[in-house]
């Protein structure tokens, strides 16, 4: 049973496994409230998952630690497993789908875990799992629906609440639940009035249904750049907590999130991944029903993908207005260039590419398209450009 | 005069305008050390400039503060006056080269600052912030070469002696020399057994050369990612005490500064701007003489465009054999595509794009070009696939 006792004494456990994180002061993401940034992307392994994992580690019998730990994870979780694992000196295995990204799987072996990659999908890693776990007796470490584990990421709560005294909410990613029931169960025990609201990315609203609806649903199908909270179903023992201990869920979009990422990239210099940013897109996106109030974001996690990383600044950038992309119709003379470019110096974008091309289907046979990307200051800033380009006589194409 | 007292005095001064950073522990940066990071890309502003500049403003008089402080900078000086400014209520104004780069002026504005663009190149806008000075009576204020902005910076020395007691060495990156000095003066004259070594960009080795030949030398050009310390020539007072109080100064390439950027973004989920990166360079690069000691690398910035991040990112992984380019010569006939991506696959590494081209002046006229960048485990994986690729008789083009 969870108790207020067991997170205690998780948070003296972990002390030799986990970094107490900082809490930064993050003035510009609100113009509303106060926000702070408990920065859990800057733990050891990159998330909270660790936490979780290393008290459940920890509490396991001499018997169950000689024969070991197994997992079935593409992310955060087996990177915390592995690593708590490691500091135990307990063997772990990791079961993982063959398509997980090779960064991943090369960050859980330089943990020291021994990795499976199994024919398939996620269901036939963690299949794989149960079957290895009855065939060996190792222990399954459940991802976020067990106690110990949530004890251990309650830790975060008690960390938050012993470095600031006057906060007003905590806003926490949801996936399985495992964060939030452990933050919620500690938040509302030690000061009731302290606000817990959840956040789900719009496309995994498996907790956001089950709670409205008052029963465990399951989705069909998830669809989210936070794949760290693309959860389909709720825990039974999270859902429980949930239902109990927290104020209010919302949703937030792939836009919302990207954004977020941009933003935390830019004003903190620090990497959140989809499922860390969550908790900072709904503040953003104005979901959080208070004002000028303390209001500390959760960011659970940092370890995304470079190469996605690289995609979602793009769109942050795009959605923000600092990028744009535009499509000029030229006549094919010359002269039409440089007409173009001195418009847009003269309005201070900055020109980051350019792809000429004569001739398709849709133009005029003697014209030509002028694609071009700018670095721009906001949506204004665009609509500035694009005006002065249609005032001179070109047409752009969207 | 800069004394440990003034330094000790900034410190206090300085409680209410910067954060203390953290000090994270980094042990996959080096095989050989003990690597801990000091963070001051997580610093207000993205930087430790703001100390410096904070505390040479506190300083002035009644008076001086009532017209107001001018500095010219496009980068973390100008966030850092501009901050401070703020904080104490003054006016500041930052002139600026009108290449600068759109984020940079947003940035610098968003902090109170007025800005002024000038145009030309950087030492256009130092004159022109000079004439300003001049006519207006602004004070102004140095990036670097300041007793009270040395002592400011100083003031990250006294935290890390603070959070660690066993240190062995200091790694520093060097621009103009405030940084190091602060830190090497506050160190030598407190634990004289700390090493303290300098890094500069190779593109950028003006205090490296200044020390090496005993006087201030002044570079011609400087060409480098690490915008930050891409400075010509040392300050007279920075370079008197680096003489004195740094124990060594190393130069790392534009690879080993986009390998270390990676390796913080992967590792430890933070941002790192080329200048800030080059003393997790140095260390990486293998090129501080120790072994298993205690090293601090100090992070001095994390202020990198967004756009040059994403091209800093594609170097790294490049560097470190996660990414490959390759081009295959195919015959253009059926099932050619199907052979390569067959190899590919079977080796375990992930098609991130492809194109597909066809003739040229240099190849077959029945010949095409296959361009693939895959994602790769290291060096090893690549020179496995490119084996399979020419035992199944491809050609591969470089």
């Amino acid at each position: 049973m969870l108790t207020l006792d067991k997170v205690y004494h998780a948070a003296f456990v972990l002390k030799d496994v986990v970094r107490e994180t900082s809490l930064i002061p993050s003035p510009k993401i609100s113009k509303k409230n106060n926000v702070f940034l408990k920065t859990e992307n800057l733990q050891v392994t990159g998330s909270f998952k660790v936490r979780g994992a290393g008290y459940m580690i920890s509490q396991l019998t001499d018997e169950e630690k000689a024969r070991g730990v197994i997992a079935c994870s593409a992310g955060n979780h087996a990177q915390g497993v592995a690593l708590a694992s490691q500091k135990y000196g307990i063997k772990s295995i990791i079961c993982l789908p063959d398509g997980a990204p090779i960064s991943k799987v090369e960050a859980t072996k330089s943990y020291g875990a021994e990795v499976v990659m199994v024919k398939g999908v996620y269901d036939d890693a963690y299949k794989h799992a149960l079957k290895l776990r009855d065939e060996m007796g190792y222990t399954f470490v459940h991802p976020f629906d067990d106690d110990n584990v949530i004890a251990g990421q309650g830790t975060i709560g008690l960390e938050i609440l012993n470095e600031m005294k006057n906060i007003d909410a905590v806003v926490v990613p949801i996936g399985g639940g495992g964060l939030i029931s452990g933050i919620a169960y500690v938040v509302k025990h030690l000061n009731p009035n302290v606000k817990v609201y959840g956040v789900q990315a719009a496309g995994a609203p498996s907790m956001f249904n089950s709670v409205k609806d008052g029963k465990i649903e399951r989705l069909k199908s998830v669809s989210t750049i936070a794949d760290g909270i693309a959860v389909k179903e709720p825990g039974a023992n999270t859902f429980e907590l949930c239902s109990k201990y927290v104020d209010e869920i919302f949703t937030v979009t792939e836009d919302e999130i990207s954004s977020a990422i941009l933003a935390l990239i830019e004003q903190h210099k620090m990497i959140a991944e989809g499922a860390g940013a969550v908790s900072v897109a709904a503040v953003m996106a104005d979901k959080i029903p208070m004002e000028g109030k303390n209001v500390v974001c959760v960011i659970s996690g940092g370890n995304i993908d470079v190469t996605i990383l690289s995609r979602v600044i793009e769109r942050g950038l795009l959605n923000s207005g600092r990028t744009c992309n535009l499509c000029i119709e030229l006549m094919d003379k010359p002269g039409q260039l440089q007409t173009v470019s001195t418009i847009i110096a003269a309005l201070g974008a900055n020109v980051i590419s350019v792809h000429h091309e004569r001739a398709s289907e849709t133009a005029d046979i003697n014209g030509c398209f002028l694609r071009l990307v700018l670095e721009t200051r906001n949506y204004e800033h665009i609509e500035k450009i694009r005006g002065a380009l249609v005032e001179e006589g070109f047409r752009l194409v969207d």
